[in-house]
């Protein structure tokens, strides 16, 4: 049993906190997918998707988690026997060189280190030396590092060798820009449970006209993530879902994004978590502690902290959440123990990382680490505060 | 916008309806997949799935509509070139044909035809002629039809060939029987949205040790519905998930199950299917009307009624919804204005099924057919009195 004096917080990179109305919407009886009043909700979530996405394109929903719509890129895209490019730089970039291993590409696998951004020039390397190549994968937000990578210029370079490129941006859309038309992205995936608001359980993949047409060309091995379905079902009027739609998602998605597009506006959100991000930067330096990773103004998503090497750095998770209530997120793979991860993707305000860095302060304290109580969370009071923000919060509805 | 003035009562075979206890666990704040609270829930359905499933299996689960769940058996079990045999009769069968076409097994079709059941000689035929069959798919409940397969004798056939049965129990599982270990199946899959009482977005395969086995003899081609990712996943102290799991539907499953296992009692469950399914079908005669399919004391999930042919059949389902409120299924495919589909799996009781007659016929005599208002209810009421519920109900929780 959970201790009932611990008031729990939550500052995970996925699953998110909720808005409590999109909470609250999931709570009301059920509606069956083919009546009137789910077609109406479905059909204003694919047209806002469209604009978060910022795209033409139609934005296919899957009943799945991230990890489902970018294994639907890669069933899509991906032939057997030929080359396909993974440029990774952490644990879900891996992922993409996992599935395209599954899927039986002859995979060339640029690992740009965990911490590291991929840099286009190493793209732009790669995929000269490769010219066999079609299509390539990378991540815009690398959850299990904070990084987030250049995008409009690998896109560019992947243009300029006349590659496809599917991006990864289960965490970062909707927290930092990805204009996927502007910037021509061929394919963009995300996920529900991140800067979406929403619960997990739906995926999304934005696919270009180009893309659909090359995944058309190599029909076979998909049937559940099969691009062409999913998009026959949506483009008809009115727009209906191949498989049974996961309609109470798409309820609290319907009001996460009313929130994002109608009460806050995008780019309102896109600032939001520039300030968040800067933020929660400052208060590392301010406790004289290291970022994992470059120092990046776009890493806005989730902030890796280097921990203090004197103390047991997999003990800060366990310290904040069970102490102090506070759930942040540990380092993954060959990074437990040496770094901790804090988040402001989605429902996240100015108290939320005031609240993150204080426990992060008294936790690091605790298990004998040498910071300053109050150095991190003065820094980070200051942003806000020069910032004109010093209460800055998301949207919350009625 | 729907009128306020209509009563909404949902009668269909999925979505199906919520208890109240299970949509408002859903509105509680968002859970850290990680948190040991959720740890907790994850940890209890997995063991209360295997208790209905009647199985020592592992359950594995999705985030997915239950046809991941199926997909996930023909990606872990097809493979490509060889054969793959599907007996079917309605539109889910097809489904397993589409996917084994999708997944590029040589396809054996048995189509015993909508409507019919699947003769468990046939299936003997049919695997004695194709010697190279090694796995076949089949359905417990054909919700496009109202057909319940007898898969105890299907099982059996399998067995004597050696050959892995998967089954469909979408909407069969926790509405009629299918004790997974007693009958010997090799693989059933289902989903939340049906008898589970839950919404829809989890897909869940109950996989035996020797299909376990011959999946990984046959690795490649899937990653997100690979069973051993996801069984070494659940396997692990605390069970872990391999992607995100849907944690809202999770806490709603929980619930569930919780109220089909501990408050009303798995054979409660069943005996009330049996009850529902018993006074539907008393009601079709009592209007004088025919069942679509065979006379079947088995057949508890869903009634298919022929509809007379002096109406615009096409027009019941909009009738009952757009006029009194209430939701049923009409016919799907070549079934569009034949039948009426009255759903009986789940959160249903005896009033359930009593407003869905009342309102066939009022909808029916509107629409112009010859039936006699009140002939359906009153054969239908006497079901439940004789058997001595006349309120018959499912447990609703607290």
């Amino acid at each position: 049993m959970a201790d009932p004096y611990i008031k729990p917080y939550l500052m995970t990179a996925g699953p998110t906190p909720l808005p409590p109305a999109v909470a609250q919407v999931m709570a009301e009886p059920i509606m069956y997918h083919r009546s009137p009043a789910f077609i109406e909700v479905y059909a204003r979530c694919l047209d806002r998707l469209k604009q978060v996405f910022q795209t033409d394109n139609d934005v296919l929903c899957f009943a799945s988690s991230g990890s489902g719509a970018m294994e639907s890129a890669v069933a899509n895209l991906v032939r057997p026997g030929k080359p396909a490019l993974v440029a990774s730089c952490g644990k879900f970039g891996e992922r993409w060189a996992e599935l395209c291993d599954a899927f039986g590409a002859e995979l060339v696998h640029h690992d740009a280190g965990w911490g590291h951004k991929v840099e286009p020039a190493e793209l732009d390397r790669l995929l000269s030396e490769n010219a066999g190549v079609e299509v390539a994968f990378t991540t815009l937000s690398e959850t299990s590092t904070g990084v987030v990578n250049d995008v409009a210029a690998l896109v560019e370079v992947a243009r300029s060798h006349d590659v496809l490129l599917a991006v990864d941006a289960v965490s970062g859309l909707g927290a930092v820009p990805i204009p996927q038309d502007e910037w021509g992205v061929d394919v963009v995936v995300s996920g529900s449970q991140k800067a979406l608001m929403c619960p997990p359980g739906l995926g999304f993949a934005s696919v270009s006209e180009r893309a659909l047409a090359y995944a058309d060309a190599g029909p076979g091995g998909r049937y559940y993530f099969d691009w062409a379905r999913t998009a026959k079902g949506q483009r008809k009027d009115p727009p209906d879902s191949p498989f049974t739609p996961a309609v109470t998602l798409f309820r609290a998605l319907d009001v996460a994004l009313g929130l994002i597009l109608e009460e806050e506006g995008l780019e309102r959100v896109f600032d939001r978590h520039r300030l968040l991000g800067r933020a929660a930067r400052a208060a590392v330096a301010g406790l004289d502690l290291d970022l994992f990773g470059p120092e990046d103004e776009n890493a806005n998503v989730v902030t890796a902290i280097a921990l203090p090497e004197e103390i047991d750095g997999g003990k800060v998770p366990k310290q904040m959440r069970d102490v102090l209530g506070i759930t942040i997120a540990g380092g993954q793979n060959q990074l437990k123990g040496k770094i901790a991860r804090v988040a402001h993707c989605g429902y996240f305000g100015a108290f939320d990382i005031l609240i993150s860095v204080v426990g992060l302060e008294m936790a690091l304290r605790e298990l004998g680490a040498d910071v300053e109580l109050g150095a991190g969370v003065i820094a980070a009071q200051r942003v806000f505060a020069e910032a004109g923000e010093p209460a800055l919060a998301p949207a919350a509805g009625a």
